[in-house]
């Protein structure tokens, strides 16, 4: 790359003969480097403050590039796209409320961890205050909830310029994948012209961030593995990862290890468990003896209720492996913080001990989970059409190749009953919002050829419709509405139900047509409200030849009967 | 409010017999006290961890709570309200990114100085990063685009906590309205339970802010405006105001002064010149004659590119009068920031000078403003149907005792050519964004008997259709959608058509059935796509019932085509 240097080490793009430098050369050499250093995906809002980014990353990207009008869906869908596709997506904004919409699915970037990284087009700093069209504060407004923020200069007058430029591009790209992936900032005030053309760049110098090649595992951490006799490895979020998987599943020979994975946490195999929501139904002296003396826990969030109140009443060392070394004390017995690849912690861990046999720890949690299993099957096989009859359908119908993209608030919880595990299985846990699920799933969608099963209720549904506001929607996008009228955790929950006179701000249920959203933005639409027609109605919905909706209408006063029976019913069976 | 004190200063509210404390006894002491000082309407998206809000607020507000999804359109809407009302308006979130999609409202708030008081609900602070459910950092999220950020404490566990909780809400609410308006931040983490019945809180204690009784005006200003030959007042975006108005037209006496109001300014009058982007078509030279000496300058945005672009030219003394003492210098000229009431400054600087009869610079305004006047009934007399004509019969239309509510983008432009003086205007020009169009008109039709037109964009509907997602629209609301296929704004300004093979980015056209979408939202719907059925469409609509949606059809190629000659035979007239 010193092809591109001076021998004062700046960079020489851009200079026009006769030594003037095009004043937005830093524009064209962003795009080109974040294309050297790995970016495949720009999403672009429209605007015009934004047309110098526009032309540069189109004039990169060219048909890579795609247009979403409404930014908190434009954010929400490059998420999806960073999270199937594990690469750093660009999301362009123009200036002013344009770019705080992005600000949701940035907070979801940066606590579920995915690689972001957003361009906001500003004013120039003079016009800052001075009540021109879409001007706001724009640096560090993602605050605490992003990784990073850096701001370009307005023009590059001097070689200077494109050298920072090239230095913060670098060090914002690297940032979005170091330790745990999240989102970056970069602010880029632009003074008028707007429009003029700019040259394409060839120049540009990459920096990169090197990390450890290998993991040397403290001894201390390796004499306490091969003490204890009961290990427990948790599996938070995370998105499949071959390596990782193969470790855990060699791990589960040990007869002391288990290791137990929802379905969010995509590992899987013949010995790991799932299902914890309902393993933790058992009954307290069941799991009491069979608590951990080791947990190792990594990841992002674990769904489960049930895992974190078991948990947190057991003593025990408690180690959480983080590549970013966060404190993340979800089970409040945090004793270490590991630092380090989890992929590569494990390896590391597994070559320096040996699977131990003999021990009946981890046979005995599979014959719980065997009879967790038999319990649950036995529980819902009569039961009627609603909520929880659906969500097993749903789960039963997808095909292993399908990719399951669970909605907040009940989906997911009624999801987790019902584990399919051969599915990929992708859900909005960073922040759990009830927001952008719909345009994360299109963004899931659009990088895989697999079928994208979107589960979400009828709030998710409508909240994120205009991520169906979408020229590129794909095909392969399938989103079951599961229209329980709103507020279908609330039926999962008893407080709200017993507060008299504002159940409304709990339920939120306002009237309107699943329907006629759907075909509003063009899409497929299939309907069905009991069981007998369910089949056939999958069916149609599930071979559309286009992106396509599955409206299915359950009945809030049934859905509660029968999740209260079900769970009661479960309870009695553990006795 | 001394009854309430304890001697020690502290407030007792809450604490049971026996001396403990409720441990949310702040919230009700919250509620209670927002109501006593002035708030009438609150704004609520429905959640969990707000649940303790939820209950408090009600108790006190009943059905002057309102509950709306989705959160960005729950902060248009409270924004809405709050600039219709003058009043301060509460929001209510729950945590995570529920609080973050209010963002863009906030800003706009913010920028346009509209009191709002933002309650989000947090988690307590030993969860933040800790991979729960809907935590994010909440602290100050709204950066530097929001008035005053505040944080209640935890739980109350002694008085002092009461105490504080008390000073802080009061703070708040004097925040919101000192000075220029605008939104501020509570945020207020709660433990479990949230469900738990709370006590109605009857006590809390008023702080004040005094603010100076009257304006003594500065002498040397005085002197200033005795001297001027020629005097501009130029009025930015502005709600009405009675008193201000009253003043502004007394000074147009003076023959010396010339008042000049977009409609955005909402000052009315016989002598008040409007349509600034008319006036300045004016040929140069004409212009050039008719400079001021000393502009004054007050308000929010000035819509007109004309205006600015003149007034940048004039070298003269430039005064911005601001209540918030801003340095606000759109027209590049500023030479005194004057902290202030608006009103107050201009009526006391009012009974300190004289008018002056004999100058011809008011007059000589007022000749133009006739000609430019005419010159626009000509030019428009038979242009063919788009959004020229369109804009053209909305304004004519409208009765006097109608609001216009006008979209960013194109239509607020094309509006400014035809300004229907009896209206009250209003427009999110604090940001001047396409999102929140709908919702703001929706919160401004809540509390108004009166009929408000929102005239909107495609675009603008569609990005914040879920504005309709509201079970309480009122009837009164009157959406109109001129749907030129997104963009319009790029048929008015040259760059965007010269960029080749990317101006999707710009036009952004997604397809999308308007009706489909103002039907799932169960509202009357009309449509209309040339000028022979516009008569009878906008009857039907205007005479609805219920809320409604009236679609006109436009032509991109046409509408390009009408502004273009429009414009070049304005040019001409005025040669």
């Amino acid at each position: 790359m010193e092809r591109n240097r001076t021998e004062s080490g700046n960079l020489n793009f851009g200079v026009k003969k006769g030594g003037r430098m095009n004043a937005k050369s830093h524009i064209p050499l962003m795009a080109s480097l974040l294309k050297a250093k790995g970016v495949k995906h720009v999403v672009i809002a429209p605007g015009s403050r934004n047309a110098p980014l526009i032309q540069s990353f189109f004039k990169e990207f060219g048909d890579k590039c795609l247009s979403i009008v409404d930014e908190r869906s434009a954010g929400y869908f490059a998420l999806g796209i960073a999270l199937k596709s594990q690469t750093p997506v660009v999301v362009i904004t123009t200036s002013g409320t344009a770019a705080l919409n992005l600000a949701p699915a940035i907070a979801e970037a940066f606590y579920q961890g995915v690689p972001l990284i957003t361009i906001t087009a500003d004013r120039p700093a003079e016009w800052i205050g001075q009540q021109d069209n879409q001007v706001i504060h724009q640096q560090n407004i993602f605050g605490n909830n992003c990784k990073a923020s850096f701001e370009l200069p307005v023009e590059c007058t001097c070689p200077e310029d494109l050298w920072l430029s090239n230095r913060i591009v670098n060090e914002a790209y690297n940032k979005t994948i170091a330790g745990k992936s999240g989102p970056v900032h970069i602010n880029v005030p632009l003074r008028e012209p707007l429009y003029d053309e700019l040259p394409v760049s060839t120049e540009h110098s990459i920096i990169e961030t090197i990390a450890p090649a290998a993991i040397e595992i403290n001894e201390e951490l390796v004499t306490t593995w091969k003490k204890a006799k009961r290990i427990l490895i948790v599996c938070g979020q995370q998105s499949r990862d071959q390596n990782l998987n193969v470790v855990l599943n060699q791990f589960t020979k040990d007869s002391r290890v288990v290791v137990l994975s929802e379905s969010t946490g995509n590992v899987r195999g013949e010995n790991i468990l799932h299902n914890p929501d309902l393993l933790f139904q058992h009954s307290e002296k069941e799991l009491i003896n069979l608590k951990p003396e080791l947990v190792v826990y990594y990841g992002g969030q674990v769904v489960s209720k049930r895992i974190k109140t078991y948990l947190r009443t057991v003593l025990c060392e408690f180690w959480y492996v983080s590549p970013g070394g966060l404190y993340v004390d979800t089970f409040k017995r945090l004793s270490k913080v590991i630092q380090a690849d989890v992929a590569g912690f494990f390896t590391s861990l597994y070559k320096k001990v040996e699977s131990v046999n003999g021990s009946d720890y981890s046979q005995r949690w599979q014959l719980l989970y065997a009879k967790a299993l038999e319990a649950i099957g036995f529980q819902t096989k009569n039961v009627e059409f609603s909520d929880l009859w659906v969500t097993k359908q749903i789960a039963n119908k997808l095909q292993p190749e399908a990719i399951l993209f669970a909605g907040n608030s009940s989906m997911i919880r009624y999801l987790q009953f019902f584990q399919n595990n051969s599915l990929e299985v992708f859900a909005n846990r960073g922040t759990s919002g009830i927001d952008g699920c719909v345009s994360t799933a299109a963004g899931i969608a659009k990088v895989t050829d697999k079928k994208v099963f979107a589960v979400v209720g009828d709030l998710s549904f409508v909240y994120d419709s205009n991520g169906l506001w979408n020229k590129s929607l794909s095909a392969n996008l399938k989103i079951i509405v599961v229209n329980n009228k709103g507020g279908g955790i609330f039926s999962m929950i008893p407080g709200p139900a017993q507060q008299m006179g504002f159940e409304e701000f709990f339920q939120a249920h306002h009237p309107v047509s699943i329907k006629k959203i759907t075909e509003a933005f063009n899409l497929d639409y299939t309907f069905c409200s009991d069981a007998e027609s369910f089949e056939k109605s999958f069916l149609a919905f599930s071979a559309s030849k286009k992106a396509a909706v599955l409206e299915i209408e359950t009945l809030s006063d049934i859905n509660t009967r029968v999740f209260t029976n079900f769970v009661k019913n479960l309870k009695n069976e553990y006795k």
